[in-house]
């Protein structure tokens, strides 16, 4: 479209913005009431429940592509589902325990607690709603995969997993804060959720339905001592360090006040 | 676009601005004639007859991925038909039930019986245009199972299915407000109507296209009664539950009026 | 995208405004010159003479797809072709009858009667265009089965398809006259357009190419007379009915003259 | 999105404006100096050649879609490869001879021969690394079948073709200038060249990289001279009506210089 | 959209205004420190690692497509990985050594230096988590494949493959430069991403990821002198030919200085 004389107008932040804005988000959760971080937790983690629905339906019900097919298979489950969580959360406000980049001042941590207490109780919510629909038989195929797998690897490759699971999150929440439409914002979710549940990395709060239902469901070998231990503890533990370390350090050292410390710029 | 020099603008509404937005669509919405809300509602229940007949036509006559791939069946169902009539309704204007989202002043409850009469109304020409189409050979496979599973679920079960469902339609209106194009209001619209006719959730005014359908055409045990008594009336409640309360309220809390008394800020 | 500081834009008309740019480019077309109106109509039924070859090619050579989902093969056929056509005629600028929703004045007959000849001699040149291209093997599944199912259906049913189809034609338009992106007027275009193909209803100046090439390669039981009489007569009354009632009276009534005088707002 | 305070912006031209823009972009290539017009040439060629082995890599080589559902296997050919073509094109700036729709004066003439060299200097580029790349293998199916095609036509049915095909092209590129956004533009591109592609319509400059490949690689039948006389000749000049008469005439009837003339308006 | 009162605005940039952008995005990063340099090219080189996880799960593990579609499986392979890498990059800011187009003083090798290295210890963070990660056995399928092809060709056609494969890269990276939004800038990114993946070019830092991979998982042959020998090296000189002639060098003559030099306007 070369129009020179209309306006030129730009509709996405450059880098170092992002990093700015990420920033400036952060502060305002810091500041959040309590009680209103744990709302809004809520409201997300019901969210992931009502989605993660989406998923369960879809993707693990497709066994014609899964045999010949796996990986197309994965991505199918990995496409139709979650990135419309982030997508709505995003949009129309939430707190999501994963999504949260900013640093570590006290403040954070309030937001932290919150955010995880909250998203913990809007999963058991999810995973009410689910249990009571009528619709567990189509839920089955996934709950018995998924619930198995996540508690079957080791400390260190479960907590490595879920470092990547958080960067790509996390770059799902830089791209959309870049992102000033709609259109974008959902790109950006489906690159890095779609992303990490294709692979099969692990999410702290998605795992808080897909667990626990197999556990209420008598899946064999699913239990909550293994959920806690094998799975929510080090996968916790991975996504703190993603969201801290990979992007909140490495882009406060190229855009922000560590890298006017350390760059003498 | 790292272009310094053109303005950057934004083309997506913060989640305040969302729920502000909401708010005020809600107030117009009660301030509205009855019988141009009647009239609008009749609108929206023909659009939703309209895109039945395209929901009818494609998914359900796809017995081959059906029977190797059902989950894919249901998203191809779920995908191509009805999130067209949300889209419809929100950009060229018209009163869906299930799509107002305000609390509970008298004057809404005029809005409330104004679009669910109008939304009958409509979804009987819909009828009517269907019947006498020629077509119905082409929609019964859809009318035979659909009709069927929605009157063979307890109520409670129906009634979740039906919160859950609102909740997902709420949240595509919702992201369509945020949406300021065309392409965002799509996404909007597909991301949450898709879920829900995937999952194979409850929506009281598309329910009034597809199980009269199965009444008409004698399919075995779809009976008035039954649309009315199993189906209809649960679901309506469910749909206003999620509505009022799922978003509604939560977003006052979060973003309005509630919040200002709550977390006095 | 929450950034204060720059500039929030809307990329999408509402609901009223829609209505009024309808009536203004209504207006526009009753006062273009008679010859320009013909002229513009030729370019539009080229057009559809064009991707009516794309649509040919495409959907109706997928046997595999046709035998096991033929509701996939039908959206196949309504997605690929015809959604570019209105596309072309609302981006490039041309005049198809179908679209025009303005009402009844005088001025209006003249453009009807300048688009539907000038749509009618652009589909002959289409034609002539596809009959010496040398590519005739390759629509040939496609003009067999079309043609015959145009004329085989009553005159009842051929004009409720006819209503149906353009209440979709006119619904992309006014979509798509909200839209002020190309990416929203595609969005359009393909919501309205695919829905009325896939579904099989009736479109009169579509039918301009597909029932003259049967006739012309003597597709059995297709003639002339059949092609006026069963479908031509009963489309283009449908289609007048759909434009001048469904769309026009309804939002005049919602948003315009007609809503003024009788809600007295 | 009804934001009432926010301003409304348009991002796509009306019409007229789409017309002027073109117009005005063939008034800068005729005055652009011919070597530079030569070097945009060739990369333009290139880019085709660059983009011709995506095409033959992915369509060709599916044998499996092309024998149970041909129509998609050419849909599939068409989509994935050219359309990238035209974007890059418009995007990053280059002189494609049959993109070129302005009409007839002396310093036109001037960039027709400019970029028909420049192009197939480019094409000439292309074939030369794709026959030293090592991948002529992956190549050979589509390099068999199209370069036979093309030279299989009779003068008439090659001609007639190439005015579909370059109609179709400067359809997109006539809808690309009316996209005022990246993503409008890749619709434009798409609409128009994947249709051409499918069809089996004939353009030039592809056919400079195809058929030579098909001479070079020893394809029976397919000689310099075939190319030459059954093939480049008759779509050079269908080309060339395309674009000077079904589009820069007609439209500048519509909306330009000969319109005023003859409507007197 | 014809809205006449409403302001027309652009989202993307003409090509002269995209290499000017290329060209000031150049010069910033050849006066970026040098520990910054390498600290965002290890961004880099990490996003190439986390995204090749994503590229090995889905595409190399569809052996139905890859049987009867080979064409059709290396685009699913080529489109979902790749393609959010260089989008990741661009959104949030990183150094890619074969991204950065700008022509030769001496800055700009401190930049190359730089992003070479941060990009060559990046591809090992990312090799340590995959092999740590327990999901090595889903990636061996491409592994296998990958590693040992890309050794397979001689320097010629290696050298070819790779000036092929960045001219592809730089130029998704000016596409994404004239893109003003996200969606645009995806489009850039998916048009050059998955073409080069899809042809099977070279690009010296994802190979960076495969090859090693497929050295320390003992795939018989791949060696790491082989890696060296043929491939890093040919392929690394190919990559700067492509993005120093084929877009800097060109684009300078047409839109640049060195235009001004040879053009004399």
């Amino acid at each position: 479209g070369d129009n020179g004389a209309a306006p030129q107008v730009v509709g996405v932040l450059p880098p170092a913005a992002v990093y700015q804005a990420a920033a400036n988000a952060g502060a305002a959760k810091a500041a959040m009431p309590f009680g209103k971080t744990v709302l809004l937790g809520v409201v997300a983690g019901a969210y992931v429940g009502l989605c993660a629905a989406l998923l369960m339906t879809v993707g693990p019900n497709c066994p014609g592509i899964g045999q010949s097919n796996p990986g197309l298979a994965k991505y199918i489950t990995a496409a139709i589902g979650f990135p419309f969580v982030l997508l709505m959360i995003l949009v129309c406000g939430a707190e999501l325990f994963t999504g949260n980049t900013a640093m570590l001042p006290a403040a954070v941590y309030k937001n932290w607690v919150g955010s995880y207490l909250g998203n913990a109780l809007g999963c058991a919510l999810g995973c009410f709603l689910l249990l009571n629909s009528g619709l567990m038989p189509q839920f089955s195929n996934a709950i018995n995969a998924i619930s198995v797998t996540k508690i079957s690897y080791s400390f260190k490759e479960t907590f490595i997993k879920a470092v990547m699971a958080n960067w790509f999150v996390v770059l799902a929440v830089w791209q959309a804060t870049a992102a000033q439409t709609m259109g974008g914002m959902f790109i950006a979710c489906l690159s890095g959720i779609s992303a990490f549940v294709a692979i099969g990395l692990e999410h702290c709060i998605a795992n808080m339905v897909f667990v626990p239902l197999g556990v209420i469901t008598d899946v064999p070998g699913v239990t909550w001592s293994a959920f806690f231990l094998n799975n929510l503890l080090p996968v916790t533990l991975g996504n703190i360090v993603a969201r801290a370390l990979c992007m909140a350090t490495v882009y406060s050292l190229a855009y922000g006040s560590l890298g006017k410390k350390v760059w003498k710029q």
